[in-house]
Protein backbone atom coordinates (compact mmCIF):
# COMPACT_ATOMS: atom_id res chain seq x y z
CA UNK A 1 0.00 0.00 0.00
CA UNK A 2 1.46 3.41 -0.95
CA UNK A 3 1.37 6.37 1.41
CA UNK A 4 -1.18 8.02 -0.82
CA UNK A 5 -3.42 4.95 -0.74
CA UNK A 6 -3.16 4.81 3.03
CA UNK A 7 -4.20 8.44 3.37
CA UNK A 8 -7.20 7.98 1.12
CA UNK A 9 -8.24 4.87 3.03
CA UNK A 10 -8.18 6.79 6.34
CA UNK A 11 -10.87 9.12 4.99
CA UNK A 12 -12.78 6.51 2.97
CA UNK A 13 -15.59 6.24 5.49
CA UNK A 14 -15.93 9.93 6.36
CA UNK A 15 -19.65 10.49 6.00
CA UNK A 16 -19.59 14.26 5.74
CA UNK A 17 -16.83 14.32 3.14
CA UNK A 18 -19.04 11.99 1.11
CA UNK A 19 -21.95 14.44 1.40
CA UNK A 20 -19.69 17.21 0.14
CA UNK A 21 -18.77 15.15 -2.91
CA UNK A 22 -15.09 16.08 -2.57
CA UNK A 23 -12.68 13.79 -4.45
CA UNK A 24 -8.87 13.63 -4.30
CA UNK A 25 -7.26 15.08 -7.42
CA UNK A 26 -3.61 15.19 -6.36
CA UNK A 27 -1.66 14.29 -3.23
CA UNK A 28 2.11 14.47 -2.85
CA UNK A 29 4.86 16.08 -0.77
CA UNK A 30 3.98 19.52 -2.07
CA UNK A 31 0.23 19.77 -1.91
CA UNK A 32 -3.18 18.15 -1.75
CA UNK A 33 -5.83 19.13 -4.27
CA UNK A 34 -9.47 18.09 -3.97
CA UNK A 35 -12.40 18.88 -6.22
CA UNK A 36 -16.13 18.90 -5.53
CA UNK A 37 -18.84 19.12 -8.14
CA UNK A 38 -21.55 21.44 -6.88
CA UNK A 39 -25.09 20.13 -6.66
CA UNK A 40 -28.21 21.91 -5.40
CA UNK A 41 -27.68 20.48 -1.92
CA UNK A 42 -24.32 22.30 -1.70
CA UNK A 43 -25.80 25.74 -2.38
CA UNK A 44 -27.30 28.29 -0.02
CA UNK A 45 -30.63 30.01 -0.53
CA UNK A 46 -29.00 32.51 -2.91
CA UNK A 47 -27.72 29.78 -5.17
CA UNK A 48 -24.02 30.10 -4.41
CA UNK A 49 -21.80 27.53 -2.69
CA UNK A 50 -22.71 27.44 0.99
CA UNK A 51 -20.17 28.58 3.60
CA UNK A 52 -20.10 25.31 5.53
CA UNK A 53 -19.61 23.41 2.28
CA UNK A 54 -16.60 25.59 1.44
CA UNK A 55 -15.14 25.00 4.89
CA UNK A 56 -15.76 21.25 4.69
CA UNK A 57 -13.94 20.85 1.39
CA UNK A 58 -11.02 23.03 2.56
CA UNK A 59 -10.73 21.08 5.81
CA UNK A 60 -10.63 17.83 3.84
CA UNK A 61 -7.74 19.11 1.70
CA UNK A 62 -5.85 20.04 4.88
CA UNK A 63 -6.60 16.70 6.53
CA UNK A 64 -5.40 14.78 3.47
CA UNK A 65 -2.15 16.68 3.18
CA UNK A 66 -1.18 16.61 6.83
CA UNK A 67 -2.09 12.95 7.30
CA UNK A 68 -0.12 12.14 4.17
CA UNK A 69 2.95 14.06 5.35
CA UNK A 70 2.84 12.93 8.98
CA UNK A 71 0.10 10.59 10.15
CA UNK A 72 -1.93 11.04 12.32
CA UNK A 73 -2.74 14.77 12.43
CA UNK A 74 -5.86 16.11 14.13
CA UNK A 75 -7.24 19.57 13.37
CA UNK A 76 -6.92 21.95 16.33
CA UNK A 77 -8.35 25.07 14.75
CA UNK A 78 -9.42 26.44 11.40
CA UNK A 79 -9.94 29.95 10.02
CA UNK A 80 -11.80 30.83 6.85
CA UNK A 81 -12.02 34.20 5.06
CA UNK A 82 -14.74 34.48 2.46
CA UNK A 83 -13.56 36.47 -0.58
CA UNK A 84 -16.38 36.30 -3.12
CA UNK A 85 -19.68 34.51 -3.69
CA UNK A 86 -19.20 31.36 -5.79
CA UNK A 87 -21.78 30.70 -8.50
CA UNK A 88 -19.91 27.80 -10.01
CA UNK A 89 -20.33 24.20 -11.14
CA UNK A 90 -17.31 22.95 -9.16
CA UNK A 91 -14.70 24.08 -6.67
CA UNK A 92 -11.13 23.01 -6.00
CA UNK A 93 -9.22 23.28 -2.73
CA UNK A 94 -5.43 23.30 -2.70
CA UNK A 95 -3.61 22.74 0.59
CA UNK A 96 0.06 23.58 1.15
CA UNK A 97 1.95 23.24 4.41
CA UNK A 98 3.50 26.46 5.65
CA UNK A 99 5.48 24.94 8.50
CA UNK A 100 5.71 21.92 10.72
CA UNK A 101 7.69 22.06 13.94
CA UNK A 102 7.45 19.61 16.82
CA UNK A 103 3.84 18.51 17.17
CA UNK A 104 2.46 21.56 15.34
CA UNK A 105 1.61 22.02 11.70
CA UNK A 106 0.15 25.04 9.93
CA UNK A 107 -1.27 24.88 6.41
CA UNK A 108 -2.97 27.23 4.01
CA UNK A 109 -5.86 26.10 1.84
CA UNK A 110 -7.12 28.12 -1.11
CA UNK A 111 -10.52 27.38 -2.63
CA UNK A 112 -11.16 28.41 -6.23
CA UNK A 113 -14.21 28.38 -8.52
CA UNK A 114 -14.49 27.04 -12.08
CA UNK A 115 -12.79 30.22 -13.38
CA UNK A 116 -9.80 29.80 -11.06
CA UNK A 117 -10.99 32.79 -9.01
CA UNK A 118 -10.25 32.57 -5.30
CA UNK A 119 -13.44 32.01 -3.30
CA UNK A 120 -11.98 31.70 0.19
CA UNK A 121 -8.67 31.46 2.01
CA UNK A 122 -8.28 29.09 4.96
CA UNK A 123 -5.64 28.40 7.56
CA UNK A 124 -5.52 25.29 9.70
CA UNK A 125 -3.53 24.36 12.79
CA UNK A 126 -3.01 20.67 13.44
CA UNK A 127 -1.53 18.53 16.18
CA UNK A 128 0.76 15.80 14.84
CA UNK A 129 0.55 12.53 16.76
CA UNK A 130 3.41 10.85 14.89
CA UNK A 131 1.75 7.44 14.52
CA UNK A 132 3.66 4.50 13.05
CA UNK A 133 2.84 4.55 9.35
CA UNK A 134 3.59 0.87 8.80
CA UNK A 135 1.24 -0.14 11.60
CA UNK A 136 -1.45 2.07 10.12
CA UNK A 137 -1.01 0.33 6.78
CA UNK A 138 -1.56 -3.04 8.43
CA UNK A 139 -4.70 -1.78 10.14
CA UNK A 140 -6.16 -0.46 6.88
CA UNK A 141 -5.22 -3.45 4.69
CA UNK B 1 -44.75 37.88 9.51
CA UNK B 2 -42.68 38.14 12.68
CA UNK B 3 -38.95 38.89 12.57
CA UNK B 4 -38.25 35.33 13.65
CA UNK B 5 -40.39 33.95 10.84
CA UNK B 6 -38.61 36.15 8.32
CA UNK B 7 -35.19 34.96 9.46
CA UNK B 8 -36.19 31.32 9.23
CA UNK B 9 -37.64 31.88 5.76
CA UNK B 10 -34.35 33.39 4.55
CA UNK B 11 -32.60 30.10 5.31
CA UNK B 12 -35.47 27.80 4.34
CA UNK B 13 -33.89 26.81 1.03
CA UNK B 14 -30.30 26.47 2.21
CA UNK B 15 -29.30 23.07 0.84
CA UNK B 16 -26.30 22.46 3.03
CA UNK B 17 -28.09 23.41 6.24
CA UNK B 18 -30.69 20.81 5.27
CA UNK B 19 -27.95 18.18 4.85
CA UNK B 20 -26.69 19.03 8.35
CA UNK B 21 -30.16 18.48 9.79
CA UNK B 22 -29.87 21.63 11.93
CA UNK B 23 -33.17 22.99 13.26
CA UNK B 24 -33.93 26.27 15.02
CA UNK B 25 -34.60 25.78 18.74
CA UNK B 26 -34.63 29.40 19.92
CA UNK B 27 -34.13 32.79 18.32
CA UNK B 28 -34.47 36.13 20.08
CA UNK B 29 -32.55 39.30 20.92
CA UNK B 30 -30.18 37.41 23.17
CA UNK B 31 -29.19 34.30 21.27
CA UNK B 32 -29.87 31.77 18.55
CA UNK B 33 -29.85 28.07 19.43
CA UNK B 34 -29.93 25.33 16.83
CA UNK B 35 -29.87 21.58 17.25
CA UNK B 36 -28.83 18.81 14.90
CA UNK B 37 -29.48 15.11 15.40
CA UNK B 38 -26.39 13.19 14.37
CA UNK B 39 -26.74 10.51 11.73
CA UNK B 40 -24.04 8.30 10.21
CA UNK B 41 -23.55 10.76 7.38
CA UNK B 42 -22.52 13.46 9.89
CA UNK B 43 -19.72 11.39 11.41
CA UNK B 44 -16.09 11.02 10.36
CA UNK B 45 -14.31 7.71 9.92
CA UNK B 46 -13.70 7.49 13.69
CA UNK B 47 -17.41 7.76 14.44
CA UNK B 48 -17.42 11.21 15.97
CA UNK B 49 -19.09 14.33 14.60
CA UNK B 50 -17.11 15.51 11.58
CA UNK B 51 -15.28 18.87 11.71
CA UNK B 52 -17.04 20.40 8.72
CA UNK B 53 -20.40 19.36 10.17
CA UNK B 54 -19.55 21.15 13.44
CA UNK B 55 -18.53 24.27 11.53
CA UNK B 56 -21.67 24.17 9.37
CA UNK B 57 -24.03 24.01 12.35
CA UNK B 58 -22.13 26.77 14.18
CA UNK B 59 -22.16 28.99 11.10
CA UNK B 60 -25.91 28.50 10.78
CA UNK B 61 -26.46 29.62 14.38
CA UNK B 62 -24.39 32.74 13.68
CA UNK B 63 -26.21 33.45 10.42
CA UNK B 64 -29.60 33.11 12.11
CA UNK B 65 -28.75 35.43 14.97
CA UNK B 66 -27.12 38.17 12.95
CA UNK B 67 -29.79 38.15 10.25
CA UNK B 68 -32.43 38.28 12.96
CA UNK B 69 -30.78 41.21 14.74
CA UNK B 70 -29.83 43.19 11.63
CA UNK B 71 -30.70 41.81 8.19
CA UNK B 72 -28.85 41.19 5.91
CA UNK B 73 -25.51 40.06 7.38
CA UNK B 74 -22.95 38.14 5.33
CA UNK B 75 -20.19 36.12 6.95
CA UNK B 76 -16.74 37.59 6.35
CA UNK B 77 -14.67 35.14 8.34
CA UNK B 78 -15.03 32.29 10.79
CA UNK B 79 -12.71 30.65 13.29
CA UNK B 80 -13.26 27.29 14.97
CA UNK B 81 -11.31 25.71 17.83
CA UNK B 82 -11.90 22.00 18.38
CA UNK B 83 -11.99 21.12 22.06
CA UNK B 84 -12.93 17.46 22.26
CA UNK B 85 -14.14 14.64 20.03
CA UNK B 86 -17.95 14.37 20.04
CA UNK B 87 -19.42 10.87 20.24
CA UNK B 88 -22.96 12.05 20.70
CA UNK B 89 -26.48 11.60 19.35
CA UNK B 90 -27.07 15.34 18.89
CA UNK B 91 -25.31 18.69 19.13
CA UNK B 92 -26.52 22.19 19.93
CA UNK B 93 -24.96 25.47 18.84
CA UNK B 94 -25.61 28.67 20.76
CA UNK B 95 -24.74 32.01 19.16
CA UNK B 96 -24.40 35.25 21.11
CA UNK B 97 -23.37 38.61 19.68
CA UNK B 98 -20.31 40.11 21.33
CA UNK B 99 -20.49 43.48 19.62
CA UNK B 100 -21.96 45.25 16.63
CA UNK B 101 -20.54 48.60 15.53
CA UNK B 102 -21.08 50.23 12.16
CA UNK B 103 -21.16 47.55 9.50
CA UNK B 104 -19.28 45.01 11.64
CA UNK B 105 -20.61 42.33 13.92
CA UNK B 106 -18.71 39.75 15.96
CA UNK B 107 -20.39 36.74 17.54
CA UNK B 108 -19.33 33.72 19.52
CA UNK B 109 -20.88 30.30 18.93
CA UNK B 110 -20.47 27.42 21.35
CA UNK B 111 -21.25 23.88 20.25
CA UNK B 112 -22.12 21.28 22.90
CA UNK B 113 -22.74 17.54 22.89
CA UNK B 114 -25.64 15.63 24.46
CA UNK B 115 -23.96 15.91 27.88
CA UNK B 116 -23.65 19.70 27.62
CA UNK B 117 -19.88 19.36 27.20
CA UNK B 118 -18.31 21.97 24.94
CA UNK B 119 -17.16 20.43 21.66
CA UNK B 120 -15.91 23.52 19.86
CA UNK B 121 -15.78 27.29 20.18
CA UNK B 122 -16.32 29.50 17.13
CA UNK B 123 -16.05 33.18 16.36
CA UNK B 124 -17.58 34.83 13.34
CA UNK B 125 -17.15 38.24 11.77
CA UNK B 126 -20.01 39.53 9.65
CA UNK B 127 -20.67 42.51 7.43
CA UNK B 128 -24.06 44.12 8.08
CA UNK B 129 -25.78 45.40 4.95
CA UNK B 130 -28.68 47.03 6.80
CA UNK B 131 -31.41 45.92 4.43
CA UNK B 132 -34.97 47.17 4.85
CA UNK B 133 -36.68 44.53 6.99
CA UNK B 134 -40.19 45.38 5.82
CA UNK B 135 -39.19 45.02 2.18
CA UNK B 136 -37.60 41.69 2.94
CA UNK B 137 -40.83 40.54 4.55
CA UNK B 138 -42.72 41.41 1.38
CA UNK B 139 -40.24 39.49 -0.74
CA UNK B 140 -40.53 36.38 1.42
CA UNK B 141 -44.32 36.43 1.83
CA UNK C 1 2.78 33.69 48.31
CA UNK C 2 -0.81 33.75 46.98
CA UNK C 3 -1.69 32.38 43.55
CA UNK C 4 -2.30 35.93 42.36
CA UNK C 5 1.12 37.05 43.57
CA UNK C 6 2.76 34.10 41.84
CA UNK C 7 1.07 34.93 38.53
CA UNK C 8 2.13 38.56 38.70
CA UNK C 9 5.71 37.54 39.52
CA UNK C 10 5.84 35.30 36.44
CA UNK C 11 5.24 38.35 34.24
CA UNK C 12 7.22 40.83 36.31
CA UNK C 13 10.19 40.87 33.96
CA UNK C 14 8.27 40.84 30.67
CA UNK C 15 9.93 43.66 28.76
CA UNK C 16 7.22 44.21 26.18
CA UNK C 17 4.40 44.25 28.72
CA UNK C 18 6.36 46.99 30.49
CA UNK C 19 6.55 48.98 27.24
CA UNK C 20 2.79 48.67 26.89
CA UNK C 21 2.27 50.08 30.38
CA UNK C 22 -0.35 47.42 31.16
CA UNK C 23 -1.08 46.93 34.88
CA UNK C 24 -3.13 44.26 36.62
CA UNK C 25 -6.45 45.60 37.91
CA UNK C 26 -8.16 42.36 38.91
CA UNK C 27 -7.31 38.68 38.82
CA UNK C 28 -9.47 35.87 40.17
CA UNK C 29 -11.25 32.66 39.16
CA UNK C 30 -13.64 34.57 36.93
CA UNK C 31 -11.52 37.01 34.97
CA UNK C 32 -8.35 39.00 34.57
CA UNK C 33 -8.60 42.74 33.95
CA UNK C 34 -5.63 44.87 32.94
CA UNK C 35 -5.43 48.58 32.22
CA UNK C 36 -2.97 50.58 30.18
CA UNK C 37 -2.69 54.35 30.15
CA UNK C 38 -2.11 55.49 26.59
CA UNK C 39 0.95 57.60 25.87
CA UNK C 40 2.14 58.97 22.53
CA UNK C 41 4.33 55.93 22.01
CA UNK C 42 1.25 53.69 22.07
CA UNK C 43 -0.52 55.54 19.24
CA UNK C 44 -0.30 55.07 15.49
CA UNK C 45 0.26 57.88 13.01
CA UNK C 46 -3.46 58.77 13.14
CA UNK C 47 -3.37 59.29 16.89
CA UNK C 48 -5.39 56.26 17.91
CA UNK C 49 -4.22 53.24 19.88
CA UNK C 50 -1.97 51.15 17.62
CA UNK C 51 -3.05 47.65 16.58
CA UNK C 52 -0.02 45.86 17.99
CA UNK C 53 -0.49 47.70 21.29
CA UNK C 54 -4.10 46.51 21.48
CA UNK C 55 -3.02 42.93 20.78
CA UNK C 56 -0.21 43.10 23.35
CA UNK C 57 -2.49 44.26 26.15
CA UNK C 58 -5.14 41.66 25.26
CA UNK C 59 -2.54 38.88 25.13
CA UNK C 60 -1.29 39.92 28.56
CA UNK C 61 -4.79 39.66 30.03
CA UNK C 62 -5.12 36.15 28.56
CA UNK C 63 -1.68 35.11 29.82
CA UNK C 64 -2.46 36.35 33.32
CA UNK C 65 -5.78 34.56 33.54
CA UNK C 66 -4.67 31.23 32.13
CA UNK C 67 -1.45 31.13 34.16
CA UNK C 68 -3.47 31.99 37.25
CA UNK C 69 -6.04 29.26 36.61
CA UNK C 70 -3.59 26.55 35.50
CA UNK C 71 0.13 27.32 35.39
CA UNK C 72 1.99 27.14 33.04
CA UNK C 73 -0.01 28.00 29.89
CA UNK C 74 1.67 29.01 26.65
CA UNK C 75 -0.19 30.84 23.90
CA UNK C 76 -0.66 28.72 20.77
CA UNK C 77 -2.63 31.16 18.67
CA UNK C 78 -4.43 34.47 18.91
CA UNK C 79 -7.11 36.18 16.85
CA UNK C 80 -8.04 39.86 17.00
CA UNK C 81 -10.98 41.66 15.38
CA UNK C 82 -10.75 45.43 15.30
CA UNK C 83 -14.13 47.06 15.92
CA UNK C 84 -13.48 50.79 16.12
CA UNK C 85 -10.60 53.26 16.26
CA UNK C 86 -9.70 54.14 19.85
CA UNK C 87 -8.97 57.80 20.59
CA UNK C 88 -8.76 57.33 24.32
CA UNK C 89 -6.60 58.05 27.33
CA UNK C 90 -6.64 54.46 28.57
CA UNK C 91 -7.82 50.98 27.62
CA UNK C 92 -8.89 47.97 29.65
CA UNK C 93 -8.72 44.34 28.62
CA UNK C 94 -10.95 41.75 30.28
CA UNK C 95 -10.16 38.05 29.81
CA UNK C 96 -12.64 35.27 30.53
CA UNK C 97 -12.06 31.58 29.95
CA UNK C 98 -14.61 29.95 27.65
CA UNK C 99 -13.46 26.38 28.17
CA UNK C 100 -10.56 24.30 29.35
CA UNK C 101 -10.37 20.61 28.48
CA UNK C 102 -7.29 18.43 28.64
CA UNK C 103 -4.28 20.50 27.66
CA UNK C 104 -6.34 23.07 25.76
CA UNK C 105 -7.79 26.35 26.93
CA UNK C 106 -9.77 28.94 24.97
CA UNK C 107 -10.39 32.45 26.28
CA UNK C 108 -12.05 35.60 25.03
CA UNK C 109 -10.57 39.02 25.70
CA UNK C 110 -12.51 42.23 25.19
CA UNK C 111 -10.69 45.56 25.00
CA UNK C 112 -12.60 48.74 25.83
CA UNK C 113 -11.84 52.44 25.66
CA UNK C 114 -12.36 55.10 28.36
CA UNK C 115 -16.07 55.23 27.48
CA UNK C 116 -16.51 51.48 27.91
CA UNK C 117 -16.92 51.10 24.15
CA UNK C 118 -15.55 47.87 22.71
CA UNK C 119 -12.42 48.50 20.66
CA UNK C 120 -11.50 44.94 19.73
CA UNK C 121 -12.45 41.34 20.44
CA UNK C 122 -9.76 38.68 20.82
CA UNK C 123 -9.68 34.93 21.16
CA UNK C 124 -6.72 32.96 22.39
CA UNK C 125 -5.86 29.26 22.36
CA UNK C 126 -3.38 28.07 24.94
CA UNK C 127 -1.58 24.85 25.75
CA UNK C 128 -1.69 23.99 29.46
CA UNK C 129 1.51 22.39 30.77
CA UNK C 130 0.13 21.65 34.24
CA UNK C 131 3.22 22.69 36.18
CA UNK C 132 3.44 22.16 39.93
CA UNK C 133 2.21 25.43 41.44
CA UNK C 134 4.00 24.95 44.76
CA UNK C 135 7.33 24.38 43.00
CA UNK C 136 6.76 27.49 40.93
CA UNK C 137 6.17 29.46 44.11
CA UNK C 138 9.51 28.29 45.50
CA UNK C 139 11.27 29.29 42.30
CA UNK C 140 9.77 32.78 42.36
CA UNK C 141 10.27 33.43 46.07
CA UNK D 1 7.70 60.91 -4.23
CA UNK D 2 7.73 57.21 -5.13
CA UNK D 3 4.98 54.85 -3.97
CA UNK D 4 7.46 53.24 -1.62
CA UNK D 5 8.40 56.58 -0.09
CA UNK D 6 4.73 57.44 0.38
CA UNK D 7 4.06 54.18 2.18
CA UNK D 8 7.00 54.65 4.53
CA UNK D 9 5.92 58.21 5.27
CA UNK D 10 2.41 57.03 6.24
CA UNK D 11 3.95 54.95 9.04
CA UNK D 12 6.76 57.37 9.95
CA UNK D 13 5.03 58.60 13.08
CA UNK D 14 3.68 55.29 14.32
CA UNK D 15 4.79 55.28 17.94
CA UNK D 16 4.42 51.58 18.61
CA UNK D 17 6.25 50.52 15.45
CA UNK D 18 9.11 52.72 16.70
CA UNK D 19 9.09 50.90 20.05
CA UNK D 20 9.33 47.60 18.19
CA UNK D 21 12.38 48.81 16.30
CA UNK D 22 11.04 47.38 13.02
CA UNK D 23 12.65 48.80 9.87
CA UNK D 24 11.67 48.36 6.22
CA UNK D 25 14.06 46.06 4.37
CA UNK D 26 12.17 45.59 1.09
CA UNK D 27 8.87 46.77 -0.34
CA UNK D 28 7.59 46.07 -3.82
CA UNK D 29 4.70 44.48 -5.72
CA UNK D 30 5.60 41.03 -4.46
CA UNK D 31 6.27 41.43 -0.76
CA UNK D 32 7.17 43.61 2.19
CA UNK D 33 10.04 42.58 4.45
CA UNK D 34 10.76 44.24 7.77
CA UNK D 35 13.47 43.50 10.31
CA UNK D 36 13.66 44.23 14.01
CA UNK D 37 16.76 43.92 16.16
CA UNK D 38 15.78 42.39 19.47
CA UNK D 39 16.61 44.29 22.65
CA UNK D 40 15.84 43.34 26.24
CA UNK D 41 12.62 45.34 26.13
CA UNK D 42 11.32 43.08 23.32
CA UNK D 43 11.77 39.87 25.31
CA UNK D 44 9.43 38.14 27.73
CA UNK D 45 10.41 36.91 31.18
CA UNK D 46 11.90 33.74 29.66
CA UNK D 47 14.23 35.71 27.42
CA UNK D 48 12.58 34.96 24.09
CA UNK D 49 10.83 37.40 21.79
CA UNK D 50 7.53 38.40 23.34
CA UNK D 51 4.23 37.42 21.67
CA UNK D 52 2.91 40.96 21.31
CA UNK D 53 6.24 42.05 19.81
CA UNK D 54 5.98 39.27 17.21
CA UNK D 55 2.44 40.31 16.36
CA UNK D 56 3.38 43.99 16.14
CA UNK D 57 6.20 43.40 13.67
CA UNK D 58 4.04 41.05 11.56
CA UNK D 59 1.17 43.55 11.52
CA UNK D 60 3.57 46.27 10.36
CA UNK D 61 4.74 44.12 7.44
CA UNK D 62 1.11 43.57 6.43
CA UNK D 63 0.25 47.26 6.79
CA UNK D 64 3.22 48.28 4.65
CA UNK D 65 2.43 45.85 1.87
CA UNK D 66 -1.28 46.50 1.65
CA UNK D 67 -0.92 50.28 1.86
CA UNK D 68 1.76 50.11 -0.82
CA UNK D 69 -0.39 47.98 -3.12
CA UNK D 70 -3.67 49.83 -2.54
CA UNK D 71 -3.78 52.78 -0.17
CA UNK D 72 -5.46 53.12 2.30
CA UNK D 73 -5.99 49.69 3.85
CA UNK D 74 -7.11 49.26 7.45
CA UNK D 75 -6.64 45.99 9.35
CA UNK D 76 -9.93 44.25 10.11
CA UNK D 77 -8.59 41.16 11.80
CA UNK D 78 -5.37 39.32 12.45
CA UNK D 79 -4.50 35.75 13.39
CA UNK D 80 -1.17 34.54 14.74
CA UNK D 81 0.04 30.96 15.28
CA UNK D 82 3.12 30.59 17.44
CA UNK D 83 5.43 27.86 16.14
CA UNK D 84 8.55 27.98 18.30
CA UNK D 85 10.17 30.14 20.98
CA UNK D 86 12.58 32.67 19.46
CA UNK D 87 15.89 33.17 21.26
CA UNK D 88 17.37 35.35 18.58
CA UNK D 89 19.14 38.66 18.02
CA UNK D 90 16.76 39.77 15.27
CA UNK D 91 13.57 38.76 13.49
CA UNK D 92 12.28 39.34 9.98
CA UNK D 93 8.66 39.43 8.84
CA UNK D 94 7.74 38.80 5.21
CA UNK D 95 4.26 39.72 4.00
CA UNK D 96 2.74 38.42 0.77
CA UNK D 97 -0.77 39.11 -0.48
CA UNK D 98 -2.84 35.99 -1.06
CA UNK D 99 -5.78 37.71 -2.71
CA UNK D 100 -7.45 41.06 -3.12
CA UNK D 101 -11.04 41.26 -4.36
CA UNK D 102 -13.33 44.25 -4.05
CA UNK D 103 -12.66 45.97 -0.75
CA UNK D 104 -11.09 42.88 0.83
CA UNK D 105 -7.48 41.84 1.03
CA UNK D 106 -5.94 38.79 2.70
CA UNK D 107 -2.22 38.47 3.34
CA UNK D 108 0.09 35.98 4.99
CA UNK D 109 3.05 37.10 7.10
CA UNK D 110 5.83 34.75 8.13
CA UNK D 111 8.19 35.72 10.94
CA UNK D 112 11.63 34.10 11.07
CA UNK D 113 14.52 34.16 13.54
CA UNK D 114 18.23 34.77 12.83
CA UNK D 115 18.57 31.16 11.60
CA UNK D 116 15.71 31.54 9.11
CA UNK D 117 13.55 29.27 11.25
CA UNK D 118 9.84 30.12 11.23
CA UNK D 119 8.74 31.59 14.56
CA UNK D 120 5.12 32.37 13.78
CA UNK D 121 2.64 32.43 10.92
CA UNK D 122 0.11 35.25 10.64
CA UNK D 123 -2.88 36.01 8.48
CA UNK D 124 -4.45 39.43 8.14
CA UNK D 125 -7.73 40.64 6.65
CA UNK D 126 -7.85 44.25 5.53
CA UNK D 127 -10.48 46.63 4.21
CA UNK D 128 -9.27 48.60 1.18
CA UNK D 129 -10.53 52.20 1.11
CA UNK D 130 -9.12 52.97 -2.35
CA UNK D 131 -7.83 56.44 -1.53
CA UNK D 132 -6.38 58.66 -4.25
CA UNK D 133 -2.66 57.98 -4.19
CA UNK D 134 -1.70 61.30 -5.76
CA UNK D 135 -3.68 63.24 -3.17
CA UNK D 136 -2.01 61.25 -0.43
CA UNK D 137 1.38 62.15 -1.86
CA UNK D 138 0.49 65.84 -1.70
CA UNK D 139 -0.62 65.49 1.90
CA UNK D 140 2.63 63.79 2.95
CA UNK D 141 5.00 66.05 1.00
Amino acid sequence: MTNEELTCKIFEHDGFVKLSGAKVVALDENRAIVRADIEEKHRNANGCVQGGMLYTVADFAFALLSNYLHPVTVTQSGHISYIRAAYTSFITATATETVRAGHNTVSEVIVRDENEQIVCVCNFNGFVKDADREELKKRYE
